[in-house]
């Protein structure tokens, strides 16, 4: 049984706030935490129904293991229907982005991205592309929200996301800036080259008017219908596939 | 001032069985809404707030409007932050679907997608790229779902979404069947030709054993990276712009 004060406190870690002031985030569902246990992160403990035991490999000592019922389960979870386990993980210490690491590969530049769901599948899908890293302007999103861990399936646990003011991290930059836009060259004659950063907006106003003005090379996913927009996990995916397509020719 | 009964008629359509029963569906935003005015879709009422009313075009006398305060806006909203204006919309009779009406085009066929977000976000991106028809197993996700008509931004307007029981429509078809697999062709090399069918499967399994058998091309978006798959809206999505590709060239 969890203590009230157990409760408590992992019910806080909802709340942006107290994952910051405790530098701890929530992870459910097995398979997304099979990965953070193969991962650098550290594990701070795990809460499970007792049919998820057999699921969890070996265990360092120093990661506390708590069996819990439904009720409790419901409590905690961040989740409409919860997963059965939850984790509390620890937010790692923010690294500095070394702009010489981002050379010759494609990384992914988020400008104010706002839903987390949004920006949990594009480092998903970035993932599946094999791309390392992902920038974020300081308005974006926070990575440890639980939606967001949710929705990047453990990807989370490989791919490197930064926060960074936009506006200095593109002025130092030294390679092609493409940038999604609704007007630009259509993607499917893009160049892409061997390296580069993809910006991708906000999913109201797109990419800021400050940030626009270091793109290099705008590119437009072609239109053939009448939608008026794709969501920016959508465009996200399209242009990594693009990039990915060429890279392997 | 909204009556007791209209509350609880409009929050009675939150739920499936009531928006069956009574043959109506919610959509939420100025946008959205101004999408269906401007479709064959017939509008029931609208519920707004004061400074919506100016933004709404001339509309048909039978349509019904009801100024409502924020108070009354959030009982009625299926959303956390509601937009400042409501409609209710009449679900269409369901159409037949004309098989020979498929020919010469591509169509999505979905096999029991149930997150009603990666079904709206299917809309949009097919309408996005032209698609004008979806078919869903029967299992599918209901597409008058409030996250759903949310999710596909206006599109709903637009793309016409069928029900359909897939191995009967399956077994009856004559044009390419691709379906997108984990392992299959890979896309890049894909001859997709002018027409055809593309399965996409549930989020979890997949597509099922009983409809993979009617595929007649596997199609696989190449892996580079580490996640173990990608979210079945993003594939559509990545899988649709490879088309509009190859029908552009």
């Amino acid at each position: 049984m969890l203590s009230k004060s157990q409760l408590s406190f992992i019910k806080s870690l909802h709340q942006k706030k107290y994952r910051k002031e405790n530098g701890i985030f929530i992870v459910e569902g097995i398979k997304s935490i099979i990965e953070f246990i193969d991962s650098p992160f550290k594990i701070h403990s795990i809460y499970y129904l007792a049919q998820y035991q057999s699921l969890l490999p070996a265990l360092p000592a120093n990661i506390k293991l708590f069996e819990v019922n439904n009720a409790e389960l419901n409590k905690i979870s961040t989740l409409q229907t919860p997963q059965g386990i939850l984790a509390l993980i620890y937010i790692p210490e923010a690294e500095n982005l070394n702009a010489e690491n981002l050379k010759g590969s494609f990384t992914l530049v988020l400008d104010g991205v706002q839903d987390p769901g949004n920006l949990g599948t594009i480092i998903r899908t970035a993932d599946w592309f094999g791309f390392k890293y992902i920038v974020c302007s300081l308005n974006t999103v926070e990575v440890y929200n639980p939606k967001t861990a949710q929705a990047t399936m453990g990807s989370l646990a490989r791919v490197k996301v930064f926060y960074q003011d936009l506006s200095f991290f593109l002025a130092d930059n030294e390679i092609k800036v493409f940038g999604a836009l609704l007007e630009g060259k259509s993607m499917y004659q893009t160049e892409w080259g061997g390296e580069g950063l993809v910006i991708l907006g906000n999913e109201g106003q797109g990419i800021s008017e400050e940030v626009q003005a270091f793109i290099t090379d705008p590119v437009t996913i072609p239109r053939v219908g009448a939608a008026e927009s794709l969501n920016v996990a959508i465009s996200a995916a399209i242009i990594c596939s693009d990039i990915s397509r060429n890279l392997q020719k």
